[in-house]
């Protein structure tokens, strides 16, 4: 109840805050007896991780998963995974200034204010450093959502008001060909460039991931509170700095009319048009999901911001830290975890739909 | 897990189908000893009912709350309050044509796929006649709210192309002033115009509400997992014809710099902008929550479309029932309950955030 | 959260006060497309309903469930079932006395602590009427399992010092052969006539209900926190005046050596003893799974008993209302009904042990 | 659902096989701001430690906790609590030859059904080592309590036939004074006598464990389903090996009669005398909460067993592994722990009770 959990039966739990021993999770509900690949885990967690190139941040942290229970030569057995990610490359110090004073649009304030105590050093729990447990447990998850056959196309498809307009399911070997996770290679290019001049501004400016997810059998999901994107949207509006989440046709809905909206038929179920994106009354219906997750700016820029400190007083704050100028080419994998999560978490709800 | 219960500590679960013999409630971890105004919540029931006024459905439905339990002279007990409202009204024979025929874009084929038995009459289960018992649920939660100073702020602020730009904390009397619930009148009557056109036409239209609160203390929301947002993104998302959800800045967001898009705080620790919407790492900081909701155009329409029968068959539909051309109007007390209910329910939550 | 609920997949939520309007229920998670036999569930019902004999209360209430949705001509659709029972035959009144006064080792002192509040009439929401609502969750879990090969049986085996020492698995034929539901004759006999001599004495005694579940699939429950026998007793420690639960060989192992107490393995993997009462590490082992329940004798008795008011005054109160002499006849199909509930729930979590 | 996690609010999540790199543990939603005796949690574990006697299991292990996250100088600061435990001294061989064979009234035969892949190595996850996350969790749990006054008193009251009569409230230097952990010296001695006999002969044998809880504030405990001795009788059937739980009067209640059973209250709301355990309705009545735990005889005995093999084969197992004789002197802290973690978790849960 206090947050650190996700799922309902594929359950994971996270702990850990950025600076301090370790972060890492617990990864309960796993179906028995499924042979995991763990290099391909690791390889996710590589797509998160920072000072991967010239556009993100230069923090090095090596990223590496340890897992400690609930796998038995590759196999799943049915106990929960448990495991851990040490912290190394802590510059700790880098955050002495932020002990007293709050930084503009972070979680300082919020933090100070609900728990009256504060792990100040690089945002504690609330650093997005906190998602590379979900990549673990998304690889994990998408392992076994492929076996299925369900396939994933997660790509940046907006950096500040550069936008691709194809809306196609894209490659992973396109998606990955440059920095930006945007796979036109013209686009990715341009966004690449912006990126490179806010950075140099020492600002940031924000972006959008979208994502698609072919071949989810139709079924599932649950009614009324628990629909399939009710669920999709609360995963995705809990990564660090999602400020939006639309499905389908989305807020361009708004302006259409019921006649050109509505998806018509074909005769085997499918349907001719997907401004549903995939998902009618909180059902999967065959046809591939489809959302975008809107990120803002992220807050720590190279700046000097006026701010306050834990008196009330005004003072000066400039980011020290190593940030990302643009998060979404690191976000791209973290939204897909968190698909994978929900899907199959709903693919095996599904299974006591009947007797 | 199958979908019926939402919230953690007072939480509400529903059952009933739009033709059966009622739906209802139950509202468990209700807070003692509180005196509510049974009055008021039957109030807030009418704002969502069919047959108000010319441009919604014109179903007539009494929708009648009748409390069962967990209320003794008007004081609640801490037991769980059981309702159930009469259907009356039942035009069932409206939907003949639809026991062997899938709308466009409704929950017919998902539901036929998922249990293999559907109760085709008006939407069965995936009916939007179930969001009643939330707004009862909602009425109660706002006047706990109330009594802590919290105010709402809930209206239309698009429908089709036509936007209010304004986005003042209007007060009810100017939202509750028109049919539309735009609380100015002169978009109000645009918005107006537009859906006596489009429902002229046979058709139905898109529409977006935006709600704001006033006066959520600071503190309320859990890390991680269940960040404020997320958990009121999951609300909205779970009302019937919600395509997308944006906080604060929302998608704008993607096309601003950090240094633009950060929000300063004053001296008291209020902020000058509030891109944020009232939250920051999941956890509210005192200043307005806001948020925007939208909605799709109506799947049913008075035009005939061609669909496919339960055999794969093509076939024609044209639909039956009275319906809305544009549900913006009436969704505005079912936003604001839902978003009611989880300000309750983390307000309760964050009382155990000390021993 | 707030205890009125229980269940994971297989979800039964109850409301209602003893003397309210109507007591009632939401079971969610019902598997769907099962036909269901409704007169069975009202039968059931009939088994717990005070007033079926000399030795039992003589409150009449008819106590009839109607239900209002998640069954279409008699198959459950996956929808919620919501049910209600209407309260009648409330004699109100004859708790008028208690409106000020606690009764010895009733509830009433503590819910008026816990919530500052209380709904006198009748033990409000502490009474056992609150059980009829699970002996109709129960009897629709219990034709599922039926359908699936499980057989119940559920018997009185003790009441006061008279102990029933065959533990065979016993036909409900012979359990409904007498008043008493113990299946022997002349065991039931002399349970039959203490109980008369309590009642006479206008005093109430204990008793003890065995159950024993036959046909179990191996390999149901949940390892290390909820282990199926924890949740049964849970389950079982839930019903009003419980004070006990043991499994398999239970208190009397503690006087036991292990090689005496480890059940052997025939081939086939069946044990030849049953210690451990069809249950290994909290998980089903196929074989009949067995525990007792120990019952206090009931609070309200027809003597007068010295006790203190809302002011903690001495004051002297008699029970006027109509209550059992010992409630272990009546609270036989209760038990089976929560076995019931949790076998079946713990047989659909079971489906997604593996992918 | 996977069984991995306990409780509401103050939530453990634990993980890890006995003979894995490590078990460990998430402990969230634990009240922030409050300052823990760390050293005072590793001596707790040391309480729980095999090889501490001559009368228990000479396994040797360090089991030192680490602290992952979630304290900052000491304090906890409202994120959840991540520790882990290395397993060092595993003796895997001892567990060879189970690979293939069940040993009889283990997990061994049902995990192996259920997941259809099991870790034989010294039970896996079904080991009682798991227990030692409990108890880290529970000193954390206690400590709070403490800070509001609570008090534990929880001993081993009964082994084999020897049973202590004297049911007061023992201090922990009394039950701490001998290896049995029973607070009177001469039936301690006859325990400890009995103990190294049944341990001679290669044979194990039961106990019970006794708690006693002072300074419950009434009030806690939340009514119908989720009664707190419910709760805690679950979380004392999920402790390996035990079969039986009770509360106050227990199975003894049965032969009694309401007039002498039911606890008459003093002036003060007291009662006098306790046969209700502390608890009414579910709920704390400010009375000591008591209830007795009955263990069977540890499984693995030093004796050669018949039993079958996966190939459902007739073969012969010999316990290898340094194993306890009696469990209970080692369970008192795992008791005491359990039910730490459900006072407070309810403590917690009370908090919400009104706005």
């Amino acid at each position: 109840m206090a947050g650190s959990s996700f799922g309902t039966i594929f359950k994971l739990t996270t702990f850990g805050e950025s600076h301090g021993v370790a972060i890492g999770g617990v990864l309960d509900g796993v179906p028995a007896n499924f042979q995991l690949d763990l290099e391909a885990v690791q390889l996710e967690l590589d797509r998160r991780k920072p000072g991967q190139s010239a556009i993100v941040t230069q923090r090095k942290e090596s990223d590496t998963v340890q897992f400690l229970s609930g796998i038995l030569e590759g196999k799943t057995t049915g106990a929960p995974i448990g495991f851990i990610i040490q912290n190394d490359d802590q510059h700790s110090k880098d955050y002495d200034e932020m002990k007293d004073a709050f930084r503009p649009s972070h979680a300082d304030f919020t933090y100070q204010i609900k728990y009256g105590i504060r792990d100040h050093r690089g945002g504690g729990r609330s650093s997005a450093r906190e998602t590379a447990c979900r990549v673990v447990a998304g690889a994990i998850a998408k392992q076994m959502l492929e076996s299925l056959g369900v396939e994933f196309s997660t790509y940046v498809d907006q950096v500040g008001h550069i936008r691709l307009i194809d809306t196609s399911f894209f490659l992973k070997e396109a998606i990955e060909s440059n920095l930006v996770r945007c796979p036109d290679e013209r686009t990715a290019e341009k966004m690449e460039q912006l990126i490179r001049e806010v950075r140099a501004d020492g600002d940031t400016i924000g972006g959008c991931v979208r994502c698609m997810i072919n071949n989810v059998p139709a079924g599932i999901g649950e009614p009324v509170f628990e629909k399939l994107h009710a669920e999709l949207g609360k995963a995705m509006l809990s990564i660090n700095a999602v400020k939006g989440v639309e499905f389908g046709s989305g807020f361009a809905s708004i302006e259409t009319r019921g006649s050109a909206h509505n998806d018509l038929f074909n005769e085997d179920g499918s349907t001719i048009t997907n401004h549903s994106g995939g998902i009618q009354g909180g059902i999967s219906n065959g046809m591939p999901i489809e959302f975008r997750v809107a990120f803002k700016p992220v807050a720590t820029i190279m700046k000097p911001q006026e701010t306050i400190n834990t008196e009330g007083e005004k003072t000066e704050l400039k980011g020290k830290g190593r940030h990302d100028a643009c998060v979404v080419p690191r976000a791209v994998p973290i939204v897909e975890a968190m698909a994978a999560i929900v899907i199959l978490d709903f693919y095996l709800r599904n299974k006591s739909v009947t007797l």
